[in-house]
């Protein structure tokens, strides 16, 4: 047991922070005034930042894969995560943002020569970005059971038709691809064998981007996150993922390394409110004194601190898990980190809000805008509930079994 | 002790909501369209709305002075106000929306006849609207002695120089007044006679609005929240309010009454939460059944109601003591609802947002943005923790004094 | 709507209050050393007090039927068993301690010329106590279709054979008789009429007190919560209260009232509590000042007052729906009031034992043993889950009926 | 990084978790009945299982120094209190019970060689027990500088005079020796140079045991809670430990093992309840289905889950910086662990509680005990509030002295 990071972790981080130190922070706000010349499409700054990464060999740090990507475990890339993570939209200056993580990572495992080719290199190159359409309005998509869109077989061709929305990346004019799940055999008596996966270009006559959906008041400019109709798409039988009924099987194997992803990315905006809380609090008078001096904000400074490492132990934890012994049996550890670490950011976030008063909810700060992000991944893969039914269920199953 | 509502308010209370039933709902749709035109303009049919409103005699229901206003006590509007509440945007309909009714309250309290034919007037018409301008960025506002603004005396002018923000109102092209909180004697050693209120014209050589500041990535259009620089403002001594020193008796006096609205308006978005999580619940599958058998949901409906109808009753018995006590007698109170209800509107609107999945995030339903509001609340007129820091010393001292 | 309790029970609380400040409180010590000698023999002060209570009129409070009782409403009575619920012997000295209270209720309302003229006499006259046998140790009984206790018919008699435990009131001396819950028709197809409740003298043969269940380490003297075998515990028909199957129609009956007397003592406990807090706060020096100039404390204080008094108003609100409009209408505020309250009184005696330190947990402080009442109450009835679930059910039914 | 325990921890946490499972617990009857003769003796079956252990090799193995102890660092030590934790009379057993742990690493540490030989050699055999008299009723504890207990140099000899309460272990009669902290230099302008610590047998004249402090309803004999009055207690000046005015330093060095020990010990109390909770869950039915098949109940083991493994990694990172940098450069996450477990244990066993019902509160399971333990642990070496307003304080310090 041991709670360093290694020496080659410890390198690659001190990189990564002198690279948005020096590079990413000085290039923020040239960042927004771009975006807000053309919301939707992708802000030249980035490209430069990007370029330089790849120079600077911080590019496609989460890819376990060595041939292409870096080859770090899942153990290794998480503290890279959070850093990336403080400032949210620098994960894509090294090509490691979501989607696009998720969906290279599906391709590189179950991608045919022709599908890596086609995507995988682009996405790989930081050329083009991808989407991953799931989600639906008219049923509880957390169960992948309920969904509704139909890929229909039609000579050499599949036929879409369905409703998705909350598309992360899809408004952006830079995503080109999208891996859609829908259902090839609606009827089948295997639950779990019901759904495929397949890539549909962006440009296929049908899709419809019909609007934007907001989070809280956010656009979630440059990427967004697109309502889409699917409207008699068609696309060739080649575009389908490992084959017909494998759907459910590719989520499943994607689900983890992002979760991992996720919540370390979230530790990091959590930490990063926990240090402005505290700035503020030092810094601000009130009734004649600091801020820091009252008891109820250290209270929330200490708890804060407690509640961030502790999530991020077990999320470590988990990674480690993954790593030595695979998704599956990994699993209790990933639905604990998807419950615990998405709710621990808000709390924190929220607390750091509260310390920085109205100032805490506009645009000068990131809080309102990181309270934003974690209060949605505690619905993105599935809500809380449904991890903590999953979990209560398999480990009061397994302490039962269990003599006393 | 009696827990009904009296014939006089269940008869008022049945007229509001059929008048929002029939004529405010119907416009819901037309109003954000109009919105969308001109996000700083009144969508006309606010007018139309407006006029019917006063034609059905539901106008000017917060102001307890009967010669101007309904003539309702505190405890008679507080009904009526959870019912405004439901829908946000429909307080203005019926001229009852802040920060117009504080400012009412002020000019028909404070103001001198003058002041009032000149502002009051047309704001009891609904003709214009306006804005009280308190907070500052650079200090902890809620602590109204770190106020930086000032009120400088010069011949019979008086000449202003300040930075605001989070000036609700004040972005909206009919907001035509604002209250200023500044101070004239900064030296005093009474720190509570500092301050002055004064009346300024928006369109005041040297009042410079910013822009709009944002809450959770929200405008809240046609409101708006503004950043105003105050640049050598000169007005005419007529405005002073009251008279120099008294800023802090005035903004005193505005509270009770204010935040009985808030909390009330408050309660009427979590009771409407609490409806639309119960609809979700009972219509939506998930795992092959209707949410509401999951335990978990039926829990978060029941700790709603519970929660909603205590900070309900809370507010009520405020404003009850209000009424018959006076704003002193019930300042132990009026700190406990001010604590009470933004916290649980927060709480019941975030476990809706959770039932409803990412839609519960978006622009579909009102859930998102009424969090917003709520989160807001718990920071507007200062943070929680000042209220419970009063109250908690309070009721020290005063059951200290008591024997065991 | 008015918050203000009548004239009238203005004056008897103030005859209450004036009672156990000059008779009770200073009979405590006595009542303690007293049962130190005999713990489950009644303190014979504890008859000096009864008797002094009936001489002063204070007697029979809680009993609505006028004939019998004081004839005070539900909501009436409210706010007299706040005020002994704040000690908790105290409640004996009034004849309005449980289960004796929901007893006589049921004797009143149910019971047999000869069953009232036996039992409810003696009991009205605090000659003898009671207890009511209803949770087991084998089933959860909280649904009491589960109950295993027989009540056999056998010529002109019941033969009993069950395994209860947790029977409040039955380890003390003076405690003669039992209302049994058992089933007399375990194979009905309603499983709302399988259940009978029946008479059963302490002394019939076949009771077997086997030992004092213990709560947190208290055996809580001089009642007690027994452990009880009936072994072919034999009794004549006419013990049967109403007749077969009427047996959850009568524990339905007596749960209202005596929910709204719980809460309402928890609250005079929660109460008691958040004034000694406050007198400690003021006193105790921590770091060179009072404790009360610790933020932390007066959230504390803060929070539980707003806690307090909102429990108050919620269970005073329930008590005043049952008078006006039956047991039946009041359901789902009398869920409300169970799942509230003593969560409520938990949490508020928890801060206050916080702030005592280490005494805060033993002999000289009335908070532990509070926090153990309240806590055990979280179970009693049902836990706080139970009602949850139905409140839950019943509201989401009810709101998704409305339109929007 | 590395989540695993060592070879050498698992190889002896197996040998204790044998030696529990075939030695302790099916001692555990025959243990309490003994007590229930003799409360504050030591029943001779102890005495036999402390001579297996020390057989079996498993002996002190909570002392670091590996002349006298096992010679395990605090990281290794870790996992075998939880162990032990599990059922709490067992630590005795492998005399690693507090506060005897603390007063030999103390003495181990800074007694003289007469010290060690008169107190440490019996304490290390087990022959003895000890108590540390520190807590007084009279003033906040907490904070050291509040103690008011004397010790007076007078010739040869210092003579003590004070009024300490909570003395856990001082009841038992196997209690030979106190180490007492006190002032010595009470008007010293260094408030942490005022305390001494002096070794008082508990037979010298004038040590006044006057009664067992209660938690909630348990005297946790055999080692119970004192009230002391210490009435011109004159011992030699050789029992002084250290020197004077090095009492604070003294009491500084104990408290960051001592916490890992806690905190690991109601790690192992939260997890046997947890494991409890999940048994009883799928065992038990209610309304037609074992309570597992209920959310809420699922949640509840899902969150303690949760809850446990954060707290467990908090606690062993915080063991591990013990270890490897000192207790100085631990001191934050020390803090952290004493905010954070005995919290997390109040929460879990809370759970486990209201799953078993009434029962829960009783004597049939040992979930009320562990709860009474838990929460004095929230007390016992200052309330949580005190270390949070200390952790506050310097992360507030050192995140506003780094840049953002």
């Amino acid at each position: 047991m041991n709670f360093e990071y290694s020496d080659k972790v410890q390198g690659l981080l001190q990189r990564l922070k002198n690279f948005i130190a020096e590079e990413v922070i000085p290039a923020e706000q040239t960042y927004y005034e771009q975006l807000e010349q053309d919301r939707w499409g992708e802000p030249s700054v980035m490209e430069t930042l990007k370029r330089r990464a790849k120079e600077a060999g911080l590019w496609n740090l989460f890819l376990p894969d060595s041939e292409h990507g870096a080859g770090l475990t899942n153990l290794e890339y998480a503290p890279l995560a959070e850093e990336m993570g403080r400032v949210l939209f620098s994960s894509e200056v090294f090509n490691c943002s979501a989607p696009d993580t998720g969906n290279m990572e599906v391709l590189a495992q179950y991608g045919s020569p022709e599908q890596q080719a086609r995507w995988l290199k682009p996405l790989l190159e930081g050329e083009i970005r991808s989407a991953f359409a799931m989600t639906e309005p008219k049923v509880a998509s957390s169960d992948a059971t309920n969904i509704e869109t139909e890929i229909v077989r039609d000579g050499e061709d599949y036929v879409i038709n369905g409703h998705k929305f909350y598309i992360s990346g899809a408004m952006n004019h830079r995503c080109q691809i999208m891996i859609v799940m829908g259902k090839t055999a609606p009827d089948s008596e295997d639950r779990y064998r019901q759904q495929s996966q397949i890539l549909v270009p962006m440009n296929t006559p049908g899709v419809k981007v019909i609007r934007p959906m907001t989070v809280f008041g956010y656009d979630d400019a440059p990427e967004g996150h697109a309502e889409i109709i699917f409207d008699n798409v068609r696309v060739p039988r080649e575009n389908l993922i490992l084959g017909e009924g494998r759907g459910f099987e590719i989520a499943q194997g994607r689900l983890g390394p992002g979760r991992i992803h996720h919540c370390m990315r979230l530790i990091g905006q959590a930490q990063r409110a926990l240090e402005a809380m505290s700035r503020r609090a030092e810094q601000r008078e009130v009734f004649g004194r600091p801020m820091i001096k009252q008891g109820s904000v250290r209270e929330d400074i200490a708890r804060s601190a407690c509640e961030i490492e502790q999530a991020r132990l077990l999320t470590l934890k988990a990674a480690d898990q993954m790593d030595r012994c695979g998704n599956k049996a990994a699993r209790d550890l990933i639905a604990m980190i998807k419950v615990v670490a998405p709710q621990m950011a808000c709390n924190v976030i929220d607390r750091a809000i509260q310390i920085h008063g109205a100032a805490g909810l506009g645009q000068d700060f990131h809080l309102a805008r990181a309270y934003s992000y974690a209060r949605t991944i505690r619905l993105a893969d599935g809500p809380d509930q449904v991890h903590m039914m999953q979990l209560g269920r398999n480990l009061a199953a397994a302490y039962a079994a269990q003599e006393d």
